[in-house]
């Protein structure tokens, strides 16, 4: 994470922008920085046209003051490199800049995120600039952190990126007869004769919507294509800032579940992993928790960064509603308690024009300490200070592991039936929340991590089987592990072609059924089955299965694959595979689970009240449970150990009342007894 | 239809398309088509690509293969001419050959159905593949019809087009000032000095949405202009295979109510009709049956060729339901009891790649005969064997006729009020319903066929009364015909210019009436009107309207114009002529056909229970009746003649009760008493 | 108003365009007009392409006919400039005429209003044309008005309109470093070195949504611009004309709640307002008098023209519903009490063809007298002839003002955050309403408008205080004004720059309340407060507010806020000034303005039953009460004077019963007693 020879607490602040107002500001900022107990700041998010005016000059004036000014003030630095948004006199002289949308129109300078990622003109002047940041700031020792470009995302279809995607494509498949045959394009003679005649997937092209291609294969590899394309702009500032500094993490921030981007690849080439959190209005708790836990995941468990929430309230939702009291402080330690070292803002000043100026900050425009917001920022600062390094680099011991991969991502919502409502996230959702609500730790893991060290992974909707993965779970179940896929899982190889022979293709052995059909129900209808003797809906897809070596746990109760197994399990080795034929409510979900996990003895953290989160961190020994009531009453639990609570200082014995007032967090370490 | 001398049974297979797998897989397909009593498939439909690698080069090399080893196998071919997506090649080369959509955006490769009608390189190397599929297999005897592109339709609005449009104008019009007159171009400044002024009407011109425009006359004869030019190509493809192999019929692949292409014009360059049949997951009994009646209508009753169905589920729905067991079977009889001569299915095997991969097949990814649409298929295959000829080329012997014209279909559509919900279709449908569920055989007839044979004439919203068509209706009603329209008819010529001095214009005096005003109900608001002591709905439109010589038979109920006329009735010459001034619910629609039948001694063709439908044809002093259950509960009826089921070969005597299954089916040939 | 000289009576009449039609039909037409008591006609509205067949020529001859026709038949003429719709020749020859639209997208020749304002081929054509007509219909003096286009309005987005904004920014701002500041382009690095690099804000550059800016300064300063630029089409057209009829005043025909152009800055260069009212389905009587009061405002109260309205039914919208009888008349009347001198259709007789034909006219497509609508037209025609000069130049005396701008319109609606639903006229309309229900009279005002002449003044939602709007405000209520404003207020300057130091910037001394934050609920959730021992919703935006002077008069009732205000009233100078931090519901806003108005001595003209709108007129010491039933049911009112109706000539003594039918009016004259 963020150097951690250089910060022994969890590192406190966000996003700065003072390029926006007067100097005389400047001042009042540092003083109110204090005030709330702020110790980090990221600077130059959006100042490549302030840094450079034209093609051949620099201007670091005001950005050099700025950085005097912070470390004077004792503040480390998360240093952004400020290539998120392309000046415009470089989109006028340079088009190859501006990208081409979805619907082919070639856009104009404006906006952000606004480079086309195969455009030399940005490749050339943005690693340019990250040189010149790095070697211009490579002394100042309070920089803890790089923070390269900003939110990478979006799509370009311009005829530079067509050129690229046909070099990725002969780089990936050689020829173009093996190009041929993996898109097969003898459907609707697509048949390609030269790597020239080979088109963007988009709205001229093969898509009539969105998320709707006449070529799967195409669209999936345009989408690997694009993730990568961005990727390698960020690698090559990478590339360039670590041969200058190489001390200095570097990072991205990334957006939790972003789909246009393999995060799993991009993870790779990332010194630890940032993220910035805003949930919609309607998030559960559980999906602010998974959103945590995927970050955690992409590398590996490592503690990441929190780099940005608001303090207060967002500006672009439909209803921009306030955080209530103690909510930012609660989903603080809730990322902290996920496994984030730092809680970082957007935004430290709220600004003047355009607009995020009603976005939340720390300090609002009325420009003082005296609201709420403030408040409570100035009083996590002072607690995080007294927290120090107790929750630094704590790891979960996570026993259950929810697979997601974003090929597969890609792959089941382009599938082109059999439910317009199959998403993907939803069903991994689904089981998230099962387990997450009876408080079971989970890792979130893609499909290169291992399985050896969980007693159970779930993988569901694994529509896209990819290269040898199922030899992994073959292996894994084989050896004694415990798998669980869904409905839609096994039919498709990397490249969205069928496995022939049978559903779920090359899980079927694994499994012990053939699935020879799936029955999509439209929204409002439901079958239903009997588990552990009670009632549950089937809903958006019910598979008609065989079994092969399975047993059935569940039969469908109506329509004409009435009393055929809904859900089964498998002993394969020593281990087993269970198929989970259809959609269900919550209360499936979490009994299933509740009966695998006990099977397993993967027990919960916690057998907590409902709306309070338990998480269980460990490191070296110690053992950190954080309990957070996320309702509004107040919330009695009785103490499982001798702890204490790093927050309040209080210790509890075991057996010992524990009243948590609503949105209250406390983090109780055990004690060795 | 498909070439009889060839066939003497209802032909059974469909679309096959063994280039998109290996051929180590064609012998198994061989075995399963035999397995399923298949004796037909349709070949080449998308291997434009595969057949042409380059301008100059032609490769029949696997085509060949096919064709022989379905000949070897004993399976007739429909051949299709592979010209309904080009090769990417050609659109690299000749870009002329990509279309411009409504939004005026350049489409580049990709998709189907993707050729500009107006291309010349289109059109060129279009008609050369189909002379030169001609040629190379006109000695196949085992060829029972062509299949010409597939599925026609969609629009361009490319220069090219925009020049064919300008031409045509100039040969219907010859002048500007015609076309100024006809178009009303006085109206909003429009008037044209040069044909080359004269832009095609989109969202650059003259509309604001899709189905919405500021010139009604010319977006209205850019319809017609686009069905012609598509039809061109067809026409062109038509003659060269024609001269060729003149004895082999010829069609293409119809879509049911397609509004684009005028399929009335069309219908008379197809040897024989085929279609597509693809009903919506909510699609009634009746709209299916009203879409096979209608393309039997397409040639005067001449059986047609159902050319495709999914023997299980489609893949391009929100929601995909699976079809349930005996229903293909069911839908299969009801294509045959409306005129159909063939049962075909989309497709043979399911595809392993792009977007039809998840699209019903008699052959599943699984790849073997144990699967439920498997043994369904193979089962009506072996009835269909017994079955043999006793169904091929029965007629209809309709004593209504519902008339439907494309012209009006866009015209009322395009008309800029009363109501956003004024949907043509809609209303033909109302009176289908009405007739179907009573068994009441319906021919669907275009303005150019005859009246003389029918007892009843309905032409709903007949807007647009074009040409003679209301001295055509005038002689047929003088002479003892009855005619019933509605609400919106008689407005506008065949330019969508007013037909002034009071609607419903040239039909006022056969009617009877003067329609003064007509009034929009917003949706959830009604009147009422009372009809044979029965009350019911007034809605959508509600005309007001004075007597002139018509009879009352209803009135409004409430509003201002409470107790004026709504539905009348005129005695006109030897006839009758109703009309109906609103929209109402199915229930009036049935009782007020029910009587208008009734006068006509025109009776149904069984009275059966609900959802049995009842259908009768003739041919040569032969008579059958099928029987199609399409409930999910057992019906009873009881024989009303001497009768022996063509495909149980059980005798019914007259009073014998006739159990129908579930979606059960027979097929009563009467017996000679 | 139109030429007062020439007419003594409420003009009647409306848009006849004869050049559609034979002139068979001409006499016929002069014939009806003469029965209707038509007295004017707007000629001459969309002819440009008759009027110019090329280049070089102008053909004068049919609008020769047709003035020499309505002038011999003794009507007046409003004379249009056809200067709306560009001839298609033109188009061809010079495409810059040819608007570029907010995709980008360049179109084609079609529809109407299609000219690019800063077209140099549009400006030169549209005023030689302008021209061209004065100096050859000058010395008719039965023209009463010049109608210049036809309702202006739309955006382009061409190269030359981007040229032409960067003029217009230069002009306005001088340099770019004060560009830079106002538009505060530090934020995501915007930073202009050159005029060139600004491109036009759309969905090319700055725009995601048509309402949402990613800079909205920018996307202000455009239509500000927008509005300019067609403002200077006018303008050019005006000047011409006004050096060669001086004394023929001129208009152009608004439409109401326009948003794309600032009608107050038009209004300026109007001799007289006039506008088309065209209320939706849905419309409130209140709304429908706002929209007249708004149009009466933009030239300080001074009659104005109704210069169309349907006489029966509209064709453009979702359902067209035919007007009741007697509403035409009662509408009518509505716009005469609300200031207008004139009753104007659009249109004299229906079209045949195009987009309009089902528009509704006092000639209908039957062509004679003997239909409802004609009869309702020459009835209302004939007692406007008895009504003679009554009403003319009547003027309001509101002692209410409600203030409206363009630009905090365009601003609150840009405003990213913090609800989707805040619209800034629904909140000007719960006021007006408010009012009007109790029939208050109000002035809708600029900000460019005095206040002094106003007991109340009313600024909700006023977002952006412009220049020195507050001092204005400030000194009104010091002066012992009543000021009213709402949440939402005060945040910005004319640049959308936050005004920093607190909510509501530069009002807050005058309110006397510091907002600190504002809460948005989402739709269907409520927060409450009591008013007058009354409990009201809180509804779309909650201030949480810190009285500083101001007392509270209500305070939140749930939520974190509870207890805080939520309305306050504040003493300042010798005046008030309320401050109403949330969204109620109408009854609320009845309450709220009923207690402001009786403190200021603000009393209704009448206090009617429900339905019954009345409103007051006066000028030189005589005084009007119109009477303007709007319900379905007859309604009693006493007489609170010795009156006499104009209308019907009866006489009322004070205390009498008047009866109104259901649509019934009455204009009561006040007699001395």
């Amino acid at each position: 994470m963020i150097n951690s020879s250089k910060i022994n607490k969890i590192v406190y602040g966000g996003d700065y922008n003072p390029e926006q107002w007067g100097e005389d500001i400047w001042k009042e900022d540092m003083r109110l920085f204090s005030l709330a107990g702020i110790d980090i700041v990221t600077l130059n998010v959006f100042s490549w046209a302030l840094l450079q005016p034209n093609e051949d000059t620099y201007n670091f004036e005001l950005l050099d003051k700025i950085m005097d000014l912070v470390k004077s003030h004792g503040l480390k630095v998360c240093l952004a490199t400020s290539t998120a948004a392309h000046p415009a006199w470089m989109a006028k002289k340079y088009p190859d800049i501006l990208r081409t949308d979805f619907n082919g129109i070639k856009r104009k300078f404006g906006g952000r995120h606004n480079s086309c990622p195969n455009s030399v003109t940005y490749k050339k002047f943005s690693v340019a600039l990250a040189k010149e940041l790095a070697n211009r700031y490579k002394n100042f020792d309070n920089i803890v952190a790089w923070h390269i470009s900003n939110e990478y995302g979006g799509e370009c279809y311009c005829e530079n990126c067509e050129k690229a995607f046909r070099l990725w494509l002969k780089n990936k498949y050689k020829t173009l007869t093996e190009l041929n045959r993996v898109w097969n394009t003898a459907f609707w003679g697509h048949t390609f004769y030269d790597w020239d005649e080979i088109v963007l997937p988009n709205m001229l092209s093969e898509h009539f919507e969105y998320d709707r291609t006449m070529f799967q294969s195409i669209s999936l590899d345009y989408r690997r294509f694009n993730s990568d394309s961005i990727l390698e702009c960020y690698k090559a500032e990478y590339n360039v800032i670590k041969t200058i500094t190489p001390d200095i993490p570097i990072t991205t921030n990334l957006m939790g579940f972003y789909k246009p981007l393999d995060y799993h690849k991009w993870a790779k080439y990332m010194d630890f992993a940032s993220w910035d959190s805003y949930p919609a209005n309607d998030a559960s708790v559980a999906d602010m928790a998974m959103n945590h836990d995927l970050i955690r995941g992409l590398k590996g468990g490592m503690p990441f960064a929190l780099m940005e929430q608001t303090p207060s309230v967002t500006n672009w939702l439909a209803y921009n509603a306030l955080k209530r009291p103690k909510v930012m402080r609660l989903w603080s330690y809730q990322a902290i308690a996920h496994g984030s070292d730092t809680v970082m803002f957007f935004q430290m000043r709220r600004s003047i024009g355009a607009c995020e100026k009603l976005h939340g900050a720390v300090i609002d425009h009325v420009g003082n300490e005296n609201t709420r917001v403030f408040r409570e920022v100035a009083s996590l600062g002072e607690e995080l200070k007294h927290l120090g390094d107790k929750t630094l680099g704590l790891r979960s011991d996570s026993k259950v592991a929810l697979v997601f991969d974003w090929d597969n991502w890609w792959a089941v919502e382009y599938s082109a039936g059999p439910s317009c409502e199959l998403k993907y996230r939803d069903e991994v959702l689904n089981y998230y929340t099962a387990l997450h609500d009876r408080n079971i730790s989970v890792d979130i893991i893609g499909v290169d991590d291992e399985l050896e060290k969980y007693e159970i992974v779930i993988a569901p909707i694994l529509y896209m089987t990819k290269g040898n993965y199922d030899e992994k779970i073959r292996e894994y179940v084989y050896k004694g592990g415990t798998f669980i896929t869904t409905f839609f899982s096994g039919i498709v190889n990397e490249n969205d072609l069928i496995v022939t022979g049978g559903y779920p293709g090359k899980l079927r052995d694994i499994l012990g059924v053939w699935v020879e059909e799936t029955d999509a129900l439209p929204n409002g209808i439901e079958n239903s089955f009997i588990f552990n003797n009670i009632k549950y809906p089937a809903k958006l897809l019910c598979d008609i299965m065989h079994l092969e070596g399975a047993e059935a746990l569940s039969f469908y109760q109506t329509d004409f694959y009435q009393n055929t197994p809904c859900i089964t399990k498998n002993s394969f080795g020593k281990g087993t595979a269970y198929y989970v034929g259809t959609r269900s409510d919550n209360n499936f979900y979490r009994e299933f689970m509740k009966g695998v996990c006990n099977e397993k003895n993967v027990l919960p953290v916690w057998d907590t009240p409902k709306e309070v989160e338990a998480v269980k961190r460990i490191k070296d020994g110690r053992s950190c449970v954080f309990l957070l009531n996320h309702s509004n009453e107040i919330k009695t639990l009785y103490s499982e150990n001798n702890y204490v609570d790093l927050l309040s200082k209080t210790a509890y014995k075991k057996g010992q009342k524990i009243i948590l007032e609503a949105k209250e967090v406390v983090i109780l370490e055990a004690l060795e007894v």
